[in-house]
């Protein structure tokens, strides 16, 4: 047996870019992205690939080299997630959504070579430039035309774009022989985390990672052949879950948009005969708390996380039709990869008892070798009771390489002990089923008792007048920290609630430490694109209201 | 991006071992294995792999060692696929039709330390030890029991059998800390081939890769969540496709039972409503032939390989609900690496012209990277034209460690060029699928032409009389070779046709030179248990008719 060893057959480097050019045989006629008007088949989507991956590799790109994306979620965006790699070099795909100080810190840090701007990033991009320091040399510039945007020619006067991504496409060689990783580890994808409170951090996945994420996934949610997908979800963000790669695994449509809407959205889903899309929670709330909303005439597989989906708003969108599927990640794993793996037998339960146990993050994805929850001091298991809290922690096929330049950083998040340290709270339940109680920081500590904020929050969706909620720590004299909710109110609700009658609401339901001293009405609570709710921003408003007045206790 | 290296995070063994323990609380109270009156659920069937594991490791085995099983589909032989392994030990699984030498033999060149034995092959145990030359020790017996077989007490007092089963489940330690691969490329299947002509080789298979195959074969098959699987393939042929681990991964029921039977088959069918089942074209064959075939409730999915779907079969079968997948590959690549990916436009060709394209290969599943066609000579891919012969090579994540104690036999397989040979040989069609012509050995050579067996045979499959066809080379002194044919008339045709007959049906469908010279009459074909019928007997029985008398041209 010792005398076995890999062999050049079977060591060939796992990646997932070998999906495209067998999507061109098995689905070659098949439609692989709808724009607008536009429409590519799988065969086309590999041609075009082929012959971008070769311009860029004759601009001198080529292995290790960063090379940015700053888009939506448009055709450039889907293909350059094949044909960047393609060259060897790592794709790293910016957040639309922050700003140009960031931008540019993100570019320098990275050190990227050439970046492809969506022309409606225009303004944003020449900002971007503008911070550049004199003495640093900043990226070759693609510009990503289109039509149904209109040019601001002032600014494209100004950046100096020295190829437009169509130019790219037609003068590229669709005999191109793409560059095969040498290893499976080499580095293939680069995403910075939103970071809100520490500095920015950019995660490095490698070919095998990226493989293994997206085939995981792909059985995860049950995704069957030629599924057709609506890009709800940003690519951006983590890649899209990785679906960017696995719709060419599995000869998926992929239809592209610029900007959530509900009324597009829902055009979409019935001109396009939509089956699967994905997104953080606050999508469902908006596409079932809409005027808008109407019955859909097939199922549609909606895959959420990034939050718990509140009770209530699942129970809207089944009803609608929506089968919710609800998941856990971060961007250090690349996608999804604690799932709540549903139980046919739980359909028979009512519906906020359904939507309770859907909240529930779940149990690991198959790739995933091991996730638990345990004792922050000890490094112990804790105990599978449902109330013992603990940090969440996970090791398997999917983690990340690292973070850029960040060996500290790393070695703090992936420990010696062979744990990825998510940073996250949560326990174990009696069947083996986890939940997040918070993220670490989210946590309240409120005379000496720890309020998990999520768990008021899923009180306050429960009020039928609320439609979003937050809590975080308001800073106390007495208490430490006292509950601060912050909530917007239903547009259609008739009489918004006074503050007292939300803590009379919760008084009824919650123990007495978790009940909000303070409420704060907003009209829309603050969130980054991703749909989470920026909670950094409340903790600064909390904290500016400073302690609450003593009261008798 | 240099600094980032593998951790301990995602640098842990691929293996499909670990998709049990979440079997057992994704699908915890679901039926994992029904066997007549007796079911088992995930937990269950976790928690006696765990105890399993530990007893068989309390005997002394280990990494690196072989433990073999000679069963039918029973629990035990389930089970067995993860317990062995979950020693570290590598497992063995016998192919159940060969005879007691041939058993000794693999025992012995695999040094098995330990053999399971199903009651109802005593006897053949028997004999197969008694062929162990007298220095040599045999491995240590255990006894599969099952109540609804009769022991033979003769033979059990006369093998000495260490242990039953059961008890070593009952005594085992259900908190085992199994034994996780060190490397995933430790080894952890061994299979012989049929090898019909050639000595038999042991196949060998890591970690790494059984856990590519697996999830590699859910995905191109669209398993989705909670199928119902019933054991129509043998789990000794190539551990069952890898559906054994696969079913843990989705949390499917295994229906086992012991042997084919189309009374019982179709029972079953209906009795569990069962989802999915692979097997030969032969057992399509047999369920759409039988007088009790009856139409299906629900559609079931049908994966066959190991010889191309007869187009007769495949419209009778369809039309009773089956939906048939063809996929292709060999015990060297673990599993299914080659499938007829198929088109939804194709559902609304007629039936005969749908059952040729499904006839076809198809496209190399997502995780082998490539599949092609070469000329045997100068090692270039043959043109695309559906004509140009060539042998058909692979390179992916499932190709094997190599053969067992035979680096000449692995390297003449596996070649420094990366591929490995797969000794059948194709052609690739204009739309890029891939069709088996013939295993090398059986293309036949008369006249100068090449013949392929297959395409001859199905030509004989379209004869309504014709139940079974099989295609070998007669020796021939002015031809070098000719055709001769063996068939099998269907049960129910009133009135057998002669051999002109055949012949002339022939004459009217292909080229001259392609008409079987000879047609032999049989009962039933010879044939191994994987349904491949053995065309080295019938090449005996060719051989030894001799050259056709001499005939004017």
């Amino acid at each position: 047996m010792d005398l076995l060893k890999e062999n050049p057959a079977n060591s060939f480097p796992l990646t997932p870019l070998t999906f495209l050019e067998r999507a061109a045989i098995a689905y070659g006629e098949y439609p692989s992205i709808i724009n607008n008007t536009t429409t590519y088949t799988w065969s086309q989507t590999h041609r075009r690939c082929l012959q971008l991956a070769s311009t860029i590799k004759s601009l001198g790109i080529g292995r290790g080299h960063v090379v940015s994306v700053l888009a939506h979620n448009v055709p450039a965006m889907y293909e350059l997630h094949f044909a960047v790699p393609m060259t060897g070099a790592i794709i790293h795909t910016i957040n639309t959504r922050i700003d140009a100080r960031m931008i540019s810190v993100f570019m320098r840090h990275s050190e990227s070579k050439l970046l492809f701007v969506d022309q409606i990033f225009l303004s944003l991009i020449t900002q971007a430039i503008a911070l550049f320091p004199t003495e640093t040399q900043p990226p070759t510039l693609v510009l990503i035309t289109d039509n149904k945007v209109t040019p601001d020619q002032t600014l494209s006067s100004i950046v100096d774009f020295h190829y437009t991504y169509e130019d790219l496409v037609k003068d590229g060689d669709p005999d191109f022989k793409w560059v095969r990783p040498e290893s499976e580890w080499d580095p293939m994808t680069l995403n910075y985390t939103s970071g809100t409170t520490s500095s920015p951090k950019g995660v490095v996945h490698s070919h095998r990672q990226i493989f293994i994420i997206t085939v995981d996934s792909l059985i995860d949610w049950s995704v069957p052949k030629h599924p057709v997908y609506l890009w709800t979800l940003p690519m951006f963000h983590s890649n899209g879950w990785s679906f960017t790669w696995g719709m060419a695994a599995v000869g998926g449509t992929n239809i592209c948009f610029r900007k959530f809407d509900v009324a597009l959205v829902y055009d979409l889903i019935f001109r396009h005969k939509v089956t699967h899309m994905c997104g953080a929670p606050v999508l469902l709330n908006m596409l079932s708390n809409s005027p808008l909303a109407r019955p859909l005439k097939k199922p549609v597989h909606f895959l959420t996380g990034g939050a718990p989906p509140p009770a209530a708003v699942l129970v809207r969108v089944e009803a609608l039709g929506f089968v919710v599927s609800h998941g856990y990640g971060l961007t250090e794993v690349a996608g999804v990869v604690v799932s709540c793996a549903w139980k046919p037998n739980w359909d028979r339960l009512p519906g906020a008892e359904r939507a309770k146990l859907k909240a529930r993050q779940g149990v690991r994805t198959i790739t995933m070798a091991e996730a638990d929850v345990i004792d922050a001091k000890s490094g112990i298991s804790v105990e599978r009771d449902g109330i013992t809290v603990g940090e969440i922690v996970l090791r398997g096929g999917s983690v990340m390489m690292g973070y850029l330049k960040d060996p500290d950083g790393t070695t703090g998040c992936i420990r010696s002990d062979g744990w990825l340290y998510t940073g996250d709270v949560g326990v174990v339940h009696p069947d083996g089923y986890l939940e997040i109680r918070d993220r670490s920081k989210d946590v309240i500590v409120t005379g000496g008792e720890n309020v998990c904020s999520v768990e008021v929050e899923s009180i306050l969706y429960e009020n039928p007048a609320v439609n979003e909620a937050a809590v975080v720590a308001r800073p106390d004299e007495f208490w430490g920290e006292t509950v601060c909710a912050f909530v917007s109110a239903k547009a259609d609700v008739k009489e918004r609630p006074t503050g007292e009658e939300i803590v009379e609401f919760c008084r009824r339901r919650l123990p007495h430490y978790m009940v909000p001293k303070t409420v704060v009405f907003m009209e829309e609570l603050p969130r980054n694109l991703t749909g989470k709710i920026e909670k950094f921003k409340l903790r600064d408003v909390a904290n500016s209201m400073g302690s609450l007045p003593p009261r008798p206790i």
